[in-house]
């Protein structure tokens, strides 16, 4: 009945938060949409129920792969908000705040996505250094490019990443000249990049309705959008109160709207399939609306940080009961790894705690939650990924702690929450011995991986 | 004349803040002190003068060493404080504040370099950790084990890292029961440490007399310790103003004293040898007095925002003309790497630019440059190390940033100044391909490396 195909005992570890399991089994179910072999999760169990599991699933022990001392699998990393174009300049033009930073470096950047092949090697380039980071699903802005944008999904496809790509909107106040497209090129060139990309058949690649951020947006744009997202019931994802002056300057563009939450609800872009990245300076009011419609944030604590935005408060998101996943914000944020969002994170929360001893510190638990089941709830995916659980598709870290060679030096054997978290805090992309996206091992890339 | 080991030619980067030569020549010089050779920098040239410069100096123009497209040297980093007996838990426990962290997870730990296997154990981890992060020279805590303090001098002179070495001092106030000295033996054991770590004649590891801070020790135990560090013209290393809690103890303890830098300076422990860990909670006045003294600080960034102690504003201490390097602090900072010191110091003075948008942010050249030249000042070790100067000690990091299999993708050829800052926010162990102590190659390791 279960096609089989890969078998794990994870030795010593816990799997994740709230499944304590010493060892456990992971049965992997194969199922075949298209013309591709996904595999979910047919059943877990512990270890010493291996004999009962081989009858019940019909495998053998022998079949079963162990893992060696300081090894765990853990669910895939979820990355709810990175601009894939600026992954060019990664690590740099961090002096200036949002406004003078987008037109001084962003724009001017963004505009080379005309260029097919310059967009090719810059998408190749950040899809593979993902997938090293064990980020196993991504919803990325490209740029306003179509077919750039096209060839975005088509890599991370090509490379079995799970993604979510958008072709960015935006029809004013852009002050760099060939980076612009008139409202009715917005609506057109979403439209045939909408309908181009779901042609294709990719199976985890969707398209994601992409209005840059209500400031580079007509109210006209923004309500096509909404319309367009509606019809086709899509994801949408945008930004919203990231720094200061962004939030006044919303108020002056759209002075008949309560706030910048009500802008984008007027315009039905907030619906329980939207994720917007940043929040930093929303009301309690405005993080209700985003309860009720069900919209998700996208936390983004090194862009913050970097670009001096501000600091969002986690915990009181997360005491209003909205969604929330991590986001690398690449290049607003410097780095492309889960990894170093989920340490900025519980630094942002430090900070609080540091100006208020009152604040309720996250823990690197919590943190690590939101880098996984979070981002995948943020990004409205938590049917297919985000844990180990029966049914959902097995998107997984292999990791390895005392990896040779490796930024983590193990001074003796450590119980699975210290293992934990010495990754956490110290490990990177060669503690990641392996990747798995929907079953298929994505990391490391092999000689059929695509160039 | 001149006893010429090596050259290099630096094609396209600029080696240093302050020193834009795009081609820059290097020549070493012997000196013999002792047995070992030792090697500081003969000169200091453009690429353009080698023809000049080998007639000068007596080489062959073959014998340069050209240097790859995106390769660069720089300065070596400077660790100003690091207690290395607590690497053994880095990237754990930062759940708590400092004094029940102190007395919950440090001391205990600190207890086991009774056992010299262990603490050789761990030693030779941290010592090989940090020259492979390109610390060229750390100031240690160890503990108050006299012969495990050795034993880490004598590690970190067998791998050929330039330390100062301290056996931790503390006789009061120290809840664990196994942990801790009388008044007398501390006194004794310090003596015994100085003299016998001088007697082994190492060319660049130094003891420096280490009282804990004020809490852990008597006023009798300070003074002896400032009279030890006097007589022998010694450095001095302790913390000062951390947190909070801590800064109120003081005050209790020391009622006669008028702040907490007092304390210290009336035991004569705050001389122009002396480096103090943190200071993040210093008056203005207090700042003066470490003016007026020549006492110096260690930032401590990562440290400072895991215990949640507060944030140093560095701003304000260089206005008060204090030196100031950068530290990990490692175990408080869970990273033992200078390079996340420059990132958590950039985060930190953005910290503060977004509680008050006047504050004059740092700039991460400015964040180099306490890494590198700040931090031998601290020291007082500017006069060998710190920076190229024709005279002082060849320490250097030779560093790739686009090192096959490391963490930084380079989408084109960047001028000096990005592939720099690409290094400082991206770039790990990998970049770095070399690292030269006093002009000997100690990283890559070596077959004859002691293990
Ligand atoms: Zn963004
Ligand atoms: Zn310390």
């Amino acid at each position: 009945m279960h096609d089989l195909e890969d078998r794990y005992v994870n030795a010593d570890a816990e799997l994740i938060f709230g499944q304590v399991e010493l060892c456990v089994l992971l049965g992997l179910r194969g199922q075949n949409p298209g013309a591709l072999l996904l595999l979910e999760i047919a059943f877990i169990g512990k270890g010493k129920e291996q004999d009962r599991l081989s009858q019940t699933f019909e495998f053998n022990l022998s079949e079963i792969t162990q893992l060696a001392q300081h090894e765990f699998f853990m669910p895939g990393l979820v990355d709810t908000h990175i601009h894939a174009s600026q992954y060019s300049y990664a690590g740099t033009a961090l002096d200036m705040p949002l406004l003078q930073w987008l037109n001084t470096y962003t724009f001017p950047v963004e505009s080379r996505f005309k260029d097919l092949e310059f967009a090719n090697r810059v998408y190749t380039k950040v899809v593979k250094r993902t997938l090293r980071n064990g980020t196993t699903t991504a919803c990325y802005f490209a740029t306003i490019h179509t077919d750039a944008s096209l060839l975005l999904g088509q890599i991370a496809n090509d490379f079995g990443q799970r993604a979510l790509v958008g072709k960015v909107c935006m029809d004013r106040n852009n002050s760099v000249k060939h980076y612009k497209e008139t409202n009715q090129e917005c609506q057109e060139e979403t439209c045939r990049f909408i309908s181009e990309l779901l042609n294709k058949k990719y199976p985890l690649v969707k398209p994601v309705v992409t209005p840059r951020f209500a400031p580079s947006c007509t109210g006209a744009l923004l309500e096509q959008l909404g319309a367009i997202a509606k019809n086709n019931n899509l994801h949408i994802q945008s930004h919203i109160s990231e720094n200061v002056e962004e939030v006044k300057l919303v108020k002056e563009m759209f002075p008949e709207s309560e706030s910048y939450t009500h802008v984008y609800h007027k315009y039905n872009l907030l619906t329980d399939k939207t994720v917007m990245a940043h929040g930093c300076h929303l009301s309690d009011e405005e993080l209700d609306l985003f309860r009720q419609t069900g919209a998700s944030l996208s936390h983004c604590p090194n862009s913050n940080i970097s670009l001096c935005s501000g600091v969002l408060n986690v915990r009181k998101v997360l005491k209003h009961k909205v969604r929330l996943g991590l986001g690398t914000d690449v290049a607003g944020g410097y780095s492309a790894s889960i990894l170093d969002a989920m340490r900025r994170a519980l630094e942002s929360s430090k900070v609080l705690t540091i100006q208020d001893p009152e604040h309720d510190t996250l823990t690197f638990e919590e943190v690590f939650r939101l880098a996984t089941l979070g981002g995948s709830q943020a990004l409205s995916l938590d049917d297919q990924t985000g844990n180990f659980e029966v049914g959902k598709d097995f998107d997984a870290l292999r990791v390895n702690v005392a990896a040779p060679g490796g930024p983590i030096d193990l001074i003796q054997s450590e119980e699975p929450k210290i293992l934990l978290e010495k990754f956490l805090n110290l490990g990177d992309d060669r503690n990641i011995v392996q990747v798995f996206v929907a079953g298929r091992k994505v990391v490391p890339f092999t000689d059929a991986t695509p160039e």
